[in-house]
């Protein structure tokens, strides 16, 4: 089966983005045959500054090869470099109609904030539609928020094919796995937009400075604690080994321990986790040649099949 | 200077066509550099049978070079064989407001009358400006009707430009010259929408008919009449030269004389007038793979211009 998974290349990815999305996908290389894109046109809508773009881009590929991406089973590669999509994407578009777009979230979102928005925010799920279907993807690994997206491209893609016959493969969402709880600097959920992200990479004394600085409550340190409710017990146990969590939980459950200690154990536990993935990111970084040689085969490839697609495309609506 | 004009390729064209734009933007070709291409995306939101779609654009190509498209002076192509329009079309969207889009009146005139619209018809105005930008255009000849569109060509030239540096030529609308009359069989504007037209292209016998059935007033036949007022006189005179033209006028001031004369005369002078493109169509007819390598070789030359301004555009906001 082939699967697609977009990255938006807006900044550096946290644990939260790794726990809820990243490991999740790039361990679907293993059994299916994966195509991970870079999605710089998407970033485009919000990202302004072509250099910022450029090194967000960059780093998204560093960052996947680094998280385990495979090049020898997966393929990587950057939207742009697939000229079929935006080809794609405007057969799409004289197909889509302006009520369907109108009722996508992102863009009701913003009008009703009041917020200006722009002609590529209102037709991105078309263009995501068009990643989609040039590559006959058949599972998109999607956070529950996007699966409105996934219906939208298999709407636009049955409304093709129900004009100009069958065309398109229909592709299905597989949810992302929400299960690990991945608690922010704050105690909340980790996200972008609460600001009390922890990110992967990066300098690893400023990473433990913010660990030593999450939020903790004020009960006594020999009050025994349950573990189960203590976001402080959920960071550590994403990268600790079974043996370590129950040791964890113990002390907990016992009592008479500083958060300072749970602190340090989360740092030390986090960094020698990351410790594989940082090496080798630095050594990418060393060795660009490599990586931007990596996105041209990627994108080799991707186009043998987005042309494919494409061709089909075209010759079903009468543009060849 | 280069030149653009894009031609619908929904339908045959008519006198009114001839008259009002075919023969202006083609004679543009002996002083400038004519770019003119079938614009098959575009009439991709009207036109849903694949087969008559490429029916209109080889009929659109067999039309403009029969009436004299030269392509050792112009390049001559069709729309979706330059992928660059498409990839541009998504940088500017990116950067158009939806506000502007709002305004366009094509889309504005659906919608008040209650009609669905597709986002391909919402969006045309910015594939519109891709379409112009992408070859550095400079004059893009217009009806009156569409100085809106370069309008908002240059206000899109004009944000990209100002948010990423300077990238886009911005072109100027060359308004053509609506001063010949071209009447249609009801003594209206010829217009599709009147469905009054006459065709440069068809069936003779069948278009002298259709000549012979134009509506004239219930004057007597001796009555003097003035030319200048004569929906028939119009047309005659398209295709006169002078001499005849000085004499139809004098028979009109004598009187004395049926409209089927002068309808006759129409007839005779439009065929004239015609046949050496008549059968320059007929002769291209006969020799398809001709035109179809013109259309390739248009397509490469037209291909070469708009990689380097999509190049340049890319670098600019940062997908390259």
């Amino acid at each position: 089966m082939r699967v697609l998974s977009g990255i938006q290349p807006t900044g550096r990815p946290h644990w939260g983005n790794f726990f809820g999305a990243i490991r999740q996908y790039i361990d679907l290389q293993d059994e299916h045959e994966g195509f991970y894109f870079i999605a710089d046109l998407h970033a485009l809508t919000t990202v302004r500054d072509p250099e910022l773009l450029r090194s967000y881009v960059l780093d998204a590929a560093l960052d996947l090869l680094a998280l385990g991406l495979d090049p020898t089973k997966a393929t990587m590669f950057v939207q742009s470099y697939v000229p079929e999509v935006s080809e794609l994407n405007w057969l799409l578009l004289s197909n889509a109609s302006m009520g369907l777009l109108e009722r996508c979230t992102a863009f009701k979102e913003k009008k009703e904030r009041g917020l200006a928005a722009n002609a590529g925010l209102f037709t991105y799920p078309v263009l995501m539609t068009a990643d989609i279907l040039v590559y006959d993807s058949q599972i998109v690994p999607v956070g529950a928020d996007q699966i409105q997206h996934i219906e939208v491209c298999r709407d636009l893609a049955s409304s093709f094919n129900h004009a100009y016959g069958e065309t398109f493969v229909l592709p299905k969402a597989k949810t992302l796995d929400h299960g690990a709880k991945v608690p922010g600097t704050d105690g909340q959920k980790m996200s972008k937009s609460y600001d009390n992200t922890l990110p992967l990479f990066g300098d690893v004394k400023k990473i433990r400075k913010q660990i030593m600085r999450i939020t903790t409550d004020s009960r006594a340190m020999e009050d025994p604690k349950d573990p189960e409710d203590d976001h402080l017990f959920d960071l550590y146990r994403l990268f600790a080994d079974q043996p370590s969590i129950d040791q964890m939980a113990a002390m907990y459950r016992r009592g008479g321990f500083g958060y300072g200690e749970v602190k340090k154990a989360v740092a030390e536990a986090s960094e020698q986790y990351f410790a594989g993935a940082r090496e080798k990111r630095s050594d990418l970084e060393k060795n660009l040649d490599y990586v931007h040689q990596t996105l041209r085969d990627g994108a080799d490839r991707a186009r043998e099949v987005a042309g494919e697609v494409l061709s089909r495309a075209q010759k079903a609506c009468g543009v060849r």
